[in-house]
């Protein structure tokens, strides 16, 4: 394996400091989350699992390949392991084209996701901010697949495999897990940062309006 | 153009921080928002459009003509377009004498329009906090003007063009916009930050005042 | 005046200091609220009016007469004006005792007030926080006195002295003034900030029960 | 007694470290709160009482016998005393072999506290974040203690040995203090953190959904 490039350095380096952001925000507290990040067109930094997420540093990454999440560097800490998330961030980067992922257990998601009741999207609507997501306007119903959750994080990616190839959720940079959380990607870390900021925004949105409209109902 | 003065360097420098401030609070987050200061009678210092607005630095920054909006000097980074709110931060500075101006994305923004339903003005009353705004006594009944989005930032132009001339928000240092935040502006960046801070208290407010009633109106 | 000592500038550090901390939590936002000290038994150093409090240093703060309020030291920069609770803290100082007196505009506050209703008393009970307050047990029914705010903060001052020699809240290091925020003292400015942080949990947690109450008083 | 040893220093800085990053969480606010961790099979390094606890700093901490909360060491600074908790926390250490106990004050704890209602277990289920706790599936109803509150906190240690002997709450890393808080403990210092934010996370989360529930129940 080549040695690490200096931008390669960056990103991880970017990648830590996203951690320590997504942190401060509640969105991969004790210890859960994760997120990754392409490095190329076949190899993926990957943050470990079990960890807490906000004191990883550059040499607790791992270098997984792209196609089948194979760790091909392991993190310089051996007593690492890579993120559970692996077979599910590498799904979303091969059938997407994503070039970054995060995983986020936000109370919010969690909340949304209840929104969807037995449905399988989520439908959001009439909100500026969902003009914050790549190629979608704020006149849009924005549908977000909502999937179940299963005893292990690993057992999430036949469905998730799944629901990305349902046609209804193609303009979602967002899958829900009822219970548990979202995965949220972009083109890259940033574009990543800024579909996580949007959708948990649009989450709390959500959340807060339909909690008003229930407390009003009677009235 | 004339060479950037110290003054216009600390100017650069004060936007900034209040970008990372508001960031901090939720209010420009996922790229959205924005601000611009006078740098005297015509021109304009704005932040750009479509970027992490915490990460913003002085070469970021453009100068505007303050009568019409036109680009006098570009950010350094040529990759960067100059804010969508110019031409709404250009009316609102011609149309009341603002020196500076903001744009917010808070939720606390959205769910305060949804109180006006289909009023064109929000009242506040009854709150301490209204005398933050100048002008304003604790015991007004103050109006805040709201309009309807639309599909683009810039075409919300004309709607703040009418709602200003309407004498009944004439004491208001706010637009809101349904579904999607307010504009706020002041004397300076830093009457423009307290309007901020008031306004989204305000909203706050309004918020849970509202939902507790509504929560009670049965009991 | 004889020359600042180390431990009145240790004071103003601290004093700052506390301005700062109490910026993050939301009770001195917009430039709302203030704070006060007692640099001996005739002196109170005293934060400037109408200023954004998280930006005060130790040269914009005022020295006066505990007595009576009298400027005796105006700040080094003269543009400031002392802030406009003097009196009300002059008079907590001088009819209680304390050696410090903060004033709050948090929205918890406020709202928490709104509770009290028609009554003169907000009644805080069940809580073991109430132990943080000095003298009380967890056993209290603790009555915090609530006043009807006032066009301006200096005609509170009557109401003040007023709802201070009323015994049923002799108890309380805190009053709560409607539509507006709190008046909260100690000792020093480390039992002021100790009885802020708890009526403020206070003011939260009987918010939080009541509006839970009557979301479900229908259930 | 023997000098520190290096890695007793870094324990001590550790203790200090999530004090403060207890206190910006809202967990210790007001002075309360505490937290403990074991230098070895036989003694305890634990925080002072009635201090700020965000303020201590490794000279404040007392050193105890595990077996019986005897000051072995006390603070530098004579003036303090040894946490309140003492007796609680070496009862949890020796009931349970945990190697770090902490104490929450947070709203979240009491809140949840409530929804238990007059039953002796919070029963929480359906939320992936119960992963975070050691040996406790996603799938699981985990049993969280309830006990009742008591005028002085050496008091509650009765209560809390007996409900550590209740075999119905032994997955619980927990217990809950109505009108008070909770004890949340782990392994070590790392593992009580985890736990910590997974306990208030559930906390939260069981909040909303309640508070939902109800606002909902009529519609």
């Amino acid at each position: 394996m080549k040695k690490k490039s200096p931008s390669s350095r960056k990103q991880a380096d970017q990648l830590c400091r996203w951690l320590r952001l997504f942190y401060t925000k509640g969105w991969v507290t004790g210890t859960g989350g994760g997120i990754c990040t392409a490095m190329g067109p076949e190899t993926v930094l990957m943050a470990p699992t079990g960890v807490h997420k906000e004191e990883v540093t550059p040499s607790d990454l791992f270098v997984v390949r792209r196609r089948d999440g194979t760790v091909l560097r392991p993190a310089r800490n051996r007593s690492l392991a890579v993120s559970e998330c692996n077979p599910i961030f590498c799904t979303v980067m091969n059938l997407r084209g994503a070039g970054s992922v995060m995983h986020s257990h936000a109370l919010s998601a969690v909340l949304a996701a209840d929104l969807a009741g037995p449905r399988d999207f989520l439908i959001i609507d009439e909100l500026e901010m969902l003009k914050g997501i790549r190629g979608v306007s704020n006149q849009a119903k924005h549908a977000v697949p909502v999937i179940p959750n299963t005893a292990r994080e690993r057992e999430l990616t036949d469905q998730v495999r799944r629901v990305l190839e349902v046609p209804a959720g193609a303009e979602s940079f967002c899958i829900l897990v009822r219970n548990h959380g979202a995965y949220i990607w972009g083109d890259d870390l940033w574009e990543t940062k800024r579909h996580a900021e949007i959708y948990h925004f649009l989450f709390e949105a959500v959340n807060a309006r339909q909690d008003r409209l229930r407390g009003s109902r009677e009235g």
